[in-house]
């Protein structure tokens, strides 16, 4: 081990003693993910203070052939974070580090004229979304873990969230990236540009690369025009379809108004009920499908609210919906929100459960709620399916849930976990939609993405990742097949 | 020329011999660009009927290394379509063809629900506008060429147009791709989804990329709802700076409802009125700019007309727009888009010119401006510089104009064009811009994306090229530096 003791002088000497994590107890949080399915082994967790520190640890990690996991949040659900070593050319375990991202936490610039916002990797989400409110303006990308994640790991995984239905997922909300390379090399592209045609977009290929080709550092992202006025509902459905014709209406009137459309099924509504003290029931009898609505105006004073009731008055009329509640106050709103979001704690606690994150065209999610629901009962009675969607986006969460004593051990919960991921990826194809809307692959679904996608696809991002990281040294192991 | 007439008889065998155009006068149209700057040389345009055309012809390319140069409605401005032979490893210089998309014109499908059209790469965009409005939507890409550019080719090159201040440029219109890689094999990503992880996003690297990664035969691209209420005026204006002023209060006042800022220099506006006979001056003396501003709401009957008279009043009485109009009716609008949509055939007639694409952060467009003017003028007395720009996207557009007998010949006008894109790639760099916001690399910018981009990103680049086409037989010394 003295070649890893030297290697642990030389990124002391880069970053200070006190940022180079190496006991036990100081670095266990951030080698266990938040649903604990992965344990992760490092030498240590580095916390570079700047680009340019983080840039000298790369470069010592490439000449020790040590390999890097990116650290932000710790808040991914495939594993992507999970710190490992590498198979290196001599067939030995090579060991790796997790390179924190927390210290480079700075809002370094806004700019409400440009309707930018220039961030380092580390900063928290929600610090991002009060940094634009605070200056009039509005970060949309919004998520149950904002409050953790970290805007690194949110761009390199291309987070999706609740209100990608009106602002995009978070691709679409980067202009700018500055990202160390596995040479160690920064490449500023720091840029507060609309329209930039000049060669291939690199950063594309950074955002949701899942650290596999660098590591971002900081970003230009963009900021909208603060949504003024805000309306929020709650409508009782029996089926998918009926929730899509409102959707339909709701973008008849609203247009691009149209913010989030978030439904939950019967049981996880159930759940969500039963687990969390402070949910309150949005209707008497919990219905089939609940529909959280939102609609945003930038325009102060907007009636967002009469047109909002006339709308879906119109589809209880109808007999679409079978009920409805428009919040009469922001109290309110947040209280359907709350059971929203409290569908990741929920679960936490309920038991052995696994989880999907597919996306469909959005026609589709209805048969593809009823497919999975009839083959994952089929094979397994015991099971319960749990949905909870983006209705407007076409991605449909489904975790399903057993009983606490199902499984024996771990290699019995992955077996059917195993099983499940075919049943469910068959299910996916069929439906021309995605096994991986918003989560990304890092460990959990390596043998999906082969499964489900072209050889020819695969052999391109080998491709990719050998130009941009020769020595597989940037989390080497996640997203790509072997 | 046996081995090529062996090729050729192949060509026709998988086309057709009516879709294998070889006489001059066929293919002349193919091979002169629209301002006339490159002469191509082709040994034929091949012109397949679909997808599986397109894949056998590629096939055959690659057996005999012929180059290949997707062709779409040539309408691009910097010799990204000129068709070429490339020089093959035996030294020997290689024949090419242009690969016409031309047949490939059907609208495939559309949905409302989904917000998508999916169309095929030879569509002319005014066809996918006109079938979006058919279906009660709206397809946002528009641009001066729309009547004969390809959607292929829109998005081979990441088409920018007049509003993309609202939704984006062509890449944040793009959902899924179907493309023919160097080696034959069909990529058939035309996925419907707003959502997906799965693997690095290689459709954005195929976007942008000029043809020199594959042939893009088909796409679905997003369609919003149909703006059902308009209001358009004109803003006199001092200063750049006064315009962003401008903008920022409509932002403030319209929020996302702000469609088009595009902004015209005196000298410019002046030219338009000269040589075109349709055009009516808005104002009786031209200003120093004219902005067009346009806000759309997709509510049916929203008033915008009344608010933008009184942001637009406001601006007036703070004494900062020197001068505005509304547009009383719809052909008052046109009026004012024929104004700004007369640049480019303005500009044809009227004697040698360089043509400059560049982008810059908002709040520096005013420095673009005055810098490139004050060195351009200082160096070159004798020129006039002309500005057109979309003020929202910081992309402002240069022309520099020459007396008509200003150049003896080519070689003395390329002397002059040369010096003058080192004069605007320095200010570009001073500014953090870039020097092709919307109009890409071609033959035109090579030099200039090398002396203005990292030597590793150029080397990330080549890397990308090598995987996708390691026969180089793709539009081959399109793009990147040799």
């Amino acid at each position: 081990m003295t070649e890893f003791a030297d290697f642990l002088t030389a990124l002391t000497t880069i970053v200070g003693e006190r940022h180079v994590l190496i006991a036990p107890d100081r670095i266990a949080s951030f080698l266990i993910d938040v649903r604990r399915s992965y344990e992760g082994q490092a030498l240590c967790i580095v916390e570079p203070a700047d680009t340019a520190e983080v840039s000298a640890v790369v470069v010592l990690c490439a000449e020790h052939d040590v390999a890097i996991t990116p650290v932000g949040g710790n808040t991914g659900l495939v594993g992507g974070g999970a710190v490992r070593g590498k198979n290196a050319a001599d067939g030995l375990e090579r060991p790796g580090i997790g390179l924190s991202l927390r210290r480079l936490d700075r809002i370094r610039e806004i700019s409400a004229l440009d309707g930018t916002i220039t961030v380092e990797a580390g900063c928290v989400l929600q610090k991002i979304q009060e940094a634009a409110a605070e200056a009039d303006l509005f970060f949309p990308l919004s998520l149950s873990a904002e409050g953790s994640c970290q805007i690194g790991g949110n761009i390199a995984t291309n987070a999706g969230g609740t209100a990608a239905i009106r602002y995009g997922v978070t691709r679409q909300l980067v202009l700018g990236l500055e990202v160390v390379l596995p040479s160690g090399k920064v490449i500023n592209g720091l840029k507060r540009l609309r329209k930039d045609n000049a060669g291939y977009d690199l950063k594309q290929l950074f955002i949701g690369s899942e650290g596999t080709l660098g590591i971002i550092t900081a970003a230009v992202m963009r900021v909208m025009p603060a949504p003024k006025a805000t309306a929020t509902a709650m409508v009782a459905l029996d089926s998918i379809p009926a929730a899509l014709e409102v959707l339909r209406r709701m973008h008849a009137a609203f247009g691009e108004r149209v913010t989030s459309a978030e439904i939950t099924e019967r049981a996880y509504m159930d759940l969500v009920l039963r687990q969390l003290k402070a949910a309150r029931p949005a209707f008497a009898e919990t219905p089939t499908w609940s529909l959280l609505l939102e609609v945003t105006d930038s325009k102060d004073g907007a009636d967002l609210k009469s047109p909002l009731e006339e709308t879906l008055a119109a589809t209880l009329e109808d007999g679409i919906a079978g009920d409805v509640l428009i919040a009469q106050n922001a109290a309110q709103a947040e209280d359907f929100w709350y059971l929203r979001h409290g569908v990741s704690e929920a679960i936490r606690h309920a038991g052995p459960n696994m989880s999907h994150d597919s996306s469909v065209p959005l026609e589709r999610q209805g048969e593809y709620v009823s497919r999975t629901r009839e083959r994952i009962i089929a094979r397994f009675p015991e099971a319960t399916p749990l949905y909870v969607g983006h209705l407007g986006d076409g991605n449909m969460h489904l975790v399903v849930m057993f009983s606490p004593d199902r499984f024996a051990d771990r290699a019995a919960y992955q077996v059917v976990s195993a099983e499940l991921d075919t049943i469910i990826d068959d299910v996916v194809v069929e439906l021309e939609g995605s096994i991986t809307a918003e989560h990304g692959i890092g460990l959990s679904y390596r043998t999906r993405l082969a499964r489900t996608t072209d050889v020819a696809e695969i052999a391109l991002m080998q491709g990719i990742k050998a130009v941009f990281d020769p020595k597989n040294i940037m989390n080497p192991g996640k997203m790509l097949p072997a």
